[in-house]
């Protein structure tokens, strides 16, 4: 049973976030992330209004500090936080100090004295989101790290899924691509299994994580393997798609894009094979005709369009929560 | 008769406008012109305000998605969207995804699913917003493509006449320079001809488009080509020297700088030949010695700035306008 | 005597500042200076605020033109402008027109013809801040120029050792470093002598500008040079030490880093030499471990965060004043 707030409970009556930082999603509980849903379906709400904007954080600052080129999520939070009435700092490392040698904490803290009171961070290396929460006074959002965490990507997958499923608890949801490089996969894996989802991994050895290609015991109970993809869609509620990097070719890790398609892209052939009306989702941006043909990607099961919406909703939701746990 | 509101008509009164986009000015009609320029003056008025500001935009969101470097347009357009209360994004190309090789259909999608009702474009391809306009629901802003329109450009253009010489009916415009690779030129002609200008083209004949180079029947009747300076400046009420991208040399489109300026830089001895006041402008940067002397570009009848102060009345009035006509 | 406005006098009743820019320190007086600096602790009041902003300057547009990468600076003016209610219009000289080969002069009017009414610039080259100020009526201010002028970076300077210790006057403030290539430097000779402290530079003679090198009439009275630290420190007040730019080596300017840091490093050992409580501080970025150790970088002496929150509130108040000045 779960005691989260209701969508129609007002924003200020919900019980303020005992977090400091989001990092990623492996020690939520299905209460916390159940809280964190209904909250983004409240500022659902505020985005569908006629004026979609709420002075909830008005005198806030939050910083975006994106060392990895970014449209998708870096636009999703400066607009998650304008529709809350904060003001933005947008640093990209290219075009910042970080030229001249400035190290990551230094470039933090810098944030943190201008008045900045959150801060959402991409950083190409894993882990740097937790070095930099363990340095400075903000609350710390990671908004991808390397191929560790996206937890706000896989925040709207669930958002997405439930408003599409309503309980995911027992649903099957597919994820087929190269997951041992995604930061997306990985937090789907912690939020979804913990929202009592069960997981089919599809994809070749080479694009898998070691820990799913043996007996491994840390291998989690609800995620099983299967390498074939007729198999794998079979019963599936949910299919979602990677992006492929064109460099794991390069890397050696794949044949070529042509024997990768045909092993693996989702079509509607094999899209059939699934639950009727099952979701096709991806985190974007697309290699359409790649892992996903064209017709898929805009057919009438996909909600890949509604993903970047609900993840300005998620957002907002993610930056209130953290914002009146950290006093901001 | 033109039957466009008066520039002291409330903005709320006005007409909503019927069109969705502003790719170009080729389908414009008078009229519809006429409309555009007094919203403009409307939105001059409020920029002469103490606080030049007015709420008409609030909650909307204007994405600016610029694939060629700009100061004077994103800047532009970014405070004519903020003088309306809208919240903007910028995203350069290469500071965002596009770097990971996501299609401009994708990056444009994404603009939209995040919340964008607007979006801004420019882009290095001939035609790229056309593209865009037929793939998405945002109404589409051309601000400037490849060699082929720059509408906006052409907007401010009128409105810097218009409010010089009042009627432009029957005025002679005289447009010096690389015409060929010019979209300022070509949407120029669009909105010029079609309000009733005449215009005369003086430019080397490689900098010439072919279809004026012969008796072409596609050329406008109200166009005339000449190609010797101080015949075309006889007469003329407006003289706009166009920027000579210094590329064209290494193409073998001209022989000299020195040789170029010599036959057609606009100069205060060539400039005499015009009709007493006539108006000197340019749609910058300037290469000031090269297409234009710097007597003449900074001398008392040059309305360059006030080009660029009327660029940011222009798109007020564009940008309120469209999101009247998408609903936004 | 000083006759400026106490911390109380609200900031409405506060004396017009006569001042159209802000372009360095070397014409301040005393009284102007703590004019300043009080109108900076009205800021901070501001600051410390729950909603940390007022409508001084609203309806006001404030261009920031960087030609030179940077965090704290640009963020810093970002902010202080938000904070007052400003718009801001961002230009990176990497993603402008500046690439088209557009004229600083030209870029600069546009800012202007686009209506903003104060620019902040950073530029590489010495002086360009002067020659801006020269071509446009807009109130101009340096955010750093070559190696010549920080003039905010020195009242905030000024700002954190006067609240630290009160009056400045008679302190004794010690500068270590890279003297010749610093522009904070330059900036901070210049309020500090005027404002009363005694200042001690130190650094090896190839880092020291030629007019403290010998005799030279030029030097300032209050100005001494101690090449050895230990001396140096004796009985400072303050302790301030600069980056070291690593080009500097390659330069030829310097044997080794381990050279400099052996005997030029702001460490514990040194800084006990020092008067009890002395204040370090450094403009950053730093190089720890080379002009600063971690240890004293980061110990209780060190105010270097404070600086940079201290920088917003001194934005403020030059940008406050400096609109007033410019009837913005």
């Amino acid at each position: 049973m779960t005691t989260q707030p209701s969508p129609m409970t007002p924003l200020e009556e919900r019980p303020a976030w005992k977090r400091r930082h989001l990092l990623d999603l492996d020690d939520f509980s299905r209460d916390e992330l159940e809280s964190v849903l209904s909250t983004a379906e409240a500022m659902k709400e505020v985005l569908s209004r006629e004026v979609p904007r709420v002075p909830a954080l008005r005198g806030t600052t939050i910083a975006n500090l994106f060392y990895e080129a970014s449209t998708r999520t870096r636009s999703s939070f400066e607009l998650a936080a304008k529709a809350l009435g904060a003001d933005v700092i947008n640093v990209a490392a290219e075009s910042s100090s970080v030229k001249k040698g400035e190290s990551l904490i230094d470039s933090v803290r810098t944030l943190q004295a201008v008045g900045a009171s959150l801060l959402v961070i991409r950083h190409w290396q894993s882990g740097a989101p937790y070095l930099v929460a363990r340095h400075c006074d903000m609350g710390v959002i990671n908004a991808g790290d390397g191929w560790h965490a996206h937890p706000t990507q896989a925040l709207l997958d669930l958002l997405t899924i439930r408003s599409h499923l309503g309980d995911v608890q027992g649903r099957r949801v597919v994820i087929i691509g190269d997951i041992a490089h995604s930061r997306v996969a990985r937090s789907n894996l912690w939020g979804l299994t913990r929202i009592g989802a069960e997981i089919v991994l599809c994809a070749p050895p080479t694009l898998l994580p070691a820990v799913f290609t043996a007996d491994d015991p840390r291998a989690l109970p609800a995620v099983t393997v299967e390498h074939d993809i007729e198999r794998a869609l079979d019963g599936a509620d949910v299919v979602m798609a990677l992006r492929l990097q064109l460099e794991r070719m390069q890397a050696g890790l794949l044949p070529s894009l042509r024997e990768y398609a045909h092993l693996y892209q989702l079509n509607e052939e094999r899209l059939a094979l699934a639950n009727p009306g099952a979701l096709v989702m991806h985190p974007g941006p697309m290699n359409e005709g790649v892992e996903v043909s064209p017709a898929v990607a805009h057919g009438a099961q996909s909600v890949i369009e509604e993903q970047v919406s609900n993840g300005v909703a998620v957002r907002m939701a993610v930056l209130y929560l953290l914002a009146r746990g950290n006093g901001a």
